[in-house]
């Protein structure tokens, strides 16, 4: 099993469009040690059939762009890209559907709840149902990603709920405070390649490290994990933003409470940091944060990165 | 007045996804005489305000990050961009303002027609409607864009229908022959400098060119121009969709019934392509259609091109 981190950054990205940080700053004057990362999205193959890509970023067309091995092959018009899986209706997660339009043929994976966000915006409609089946994912219940045309990838999905936030833009004031937030909301995998039964999560968004998940992840052979923030409060005290990582339903790295600590004695073989927002200093090479994360045993991506399982 | 081409291709892009024909194989090659190109965007700043979009791409985050104009010069939260123009709803026009989100001011004018698909989708409210004013464009009325504040641009715009098509996604195949599009569905733009008073003209999609409006760009100093296609049929005979030009709303470029010949006698005094598509071989420095097209005193637009007026 083979997997292409394509985008390693939260929404937004980086440097991000409109952000001026000393951080951003390094990434845009071509800092080495602050590479540019696009949004954060992975395409996994079991080596046989085509690729699963897990969450459609924004920044797609260049991802693919960016990886020859998502380049069409064959005929005039083709994509190694059978099937793609959103795990939330994020905008980061759900928009690079759009790029994914010119009559391909391609498998839409997504929870009830999110196909009903799809379906409840005209905009996805460039995508032809006629080539373009939508299937609905169902939580707990493992299953055999196929492509449009009915064959397998060798792979097998299971969608679990974590601790999380419903979509910004679907957030309910009036309903308290989660928001109007359901399980659905914030999903994470385990995939597992049919031939070898190797397997890895992938949680790029998740607010808290309860027992029975740490439980989840206990000596899986990879874990790719929210790392939005290194604080808690980062993004108030850059003056980036009101809101802390947890009311944006993201555990922070560092801290009693961080998914440093609780990932600590888990024994997973692989822990990589995926998702990391502009404003969290382990993107930058030189931080003692990064080296600090890497000190616990983290890896943080980056776009291009390939992991072989 | 400066314009700046952030994007020149079709929707698709050059290289498109999942083309794998001779051009987007030699642009993926790196190949410089087959130089990339994304969805087709400009900027516009009268100097002395910020930046006025026309078009927000799929594009767009790589965009800003390609053009130093356009990157944040102040505080920690920034843009010089001030305001947006859809002149359409297709895709390629509207998607890219899901990349202008993360609590930025920003006015989007466009049609009532456009902005009742942008608030028919709910993914547009992923710009906080208290900092990113939503305001309607009337046709045939002259108005000066303003940022979010009230700012005046400098700039003056008037937008027209011109022949063309509605969205794809919002096609109506019960509606007749021209699938339900009505006048706003394509849209050109005058920009005018309200200082020096000179202008041009934005036209990215344009289905014909009937005796009115060749009358109205005769003698202007510049026009940008649909550039879709070469030949009405290159896209059913390169095997590259079943739909020709005029079927998809554009006119080709050459032809009796063309764009170059509609054009000659004009009088325009600097007549450039925008919005070319992959199957175009004007995309190609070395290609006899380049030169054809260059010795008609027609400019083939790039991404990253300057024009000042």
């Amino acid at each position: 099993m083979k997997i292409l981190v394509l985008g390693s950054a939260a929404g937004g990205g980086f440097p991000q469009w409109n952000c001026n940080c000393p951080a951003c700053r390094r990434a845009r004057a071509g800092d080495p040690a602050a590479r540019p990362r696009t949004q954060s999205s992975i395409a996994v193959t079991a080596g046989e059939g085509g690729w699963l890509l897990l969450n459609a970023s924004p920044d797609l067309r260049g991802q693919i762009n960016a990886n020859p091995a998502l380049h069409p092959q064959s005929g005039l018009r083709s994509s190694p890209l059978d099937a793609v899986i959103s795990t939330n209706a994020d905008i980061d997660h759900v928009s690079g559907l759009l790029s994914l339009r010119e009559a391909q043929p391609l498998a839409v994976y997504a929870t009830p709840r999110v196909q009903r966000v799809l379906a409840g915006n005209s905009v996805f409609r460039v995508l032809d149902p006629a080539l373009v089946p939508r299937r609905e994912m169902v939580l707990d219940t493992p299953f055999r990603p196929r492509s449009a045309d009915g064959r397998e990838l060798g792979l097998t999905v299971e969608a679990f709920a974590v601790p999380g936030k419903v979509a910004l833009y679907l957030e309910d004031e009036a309903a308290g405070p989660n928001f109007g937030s359901v399980a659905e909301d914030t999903v994470a995998l385990k995939i597992t390649d049919d031939r070898s039964g190797t397997f890895f999560f992938y949680a790029p968004g998740c607010a808290a490290l309860p027992g029975w998940l740490a439980d989840r992840f206990r000596g899986a052979p990879l874990v790719l994990f929210d790392g939005t923030t290194w604080t808690d409060d980062e993004m108030p005290r850059l003056g980036a933003g009101a809101k802390t990582a947890a009311r944006m339903g993201h555990i922070s790295m560092s801290g009693p409470e961080g998914s440093i600590a609780a990932f600590a004695g888990l024994g997973v073989a692989r822990k990589c940091f995926i998702h990391i927002n502009n404003t969290n200093p382990v993107l930058l090479d030189d931080s003692a944060e990064r080296r600090e994360a890497e000190a616990a045993g983290w890896e943080i991506t980056f776009d291009g990165m390939e992991i072989v399982l």
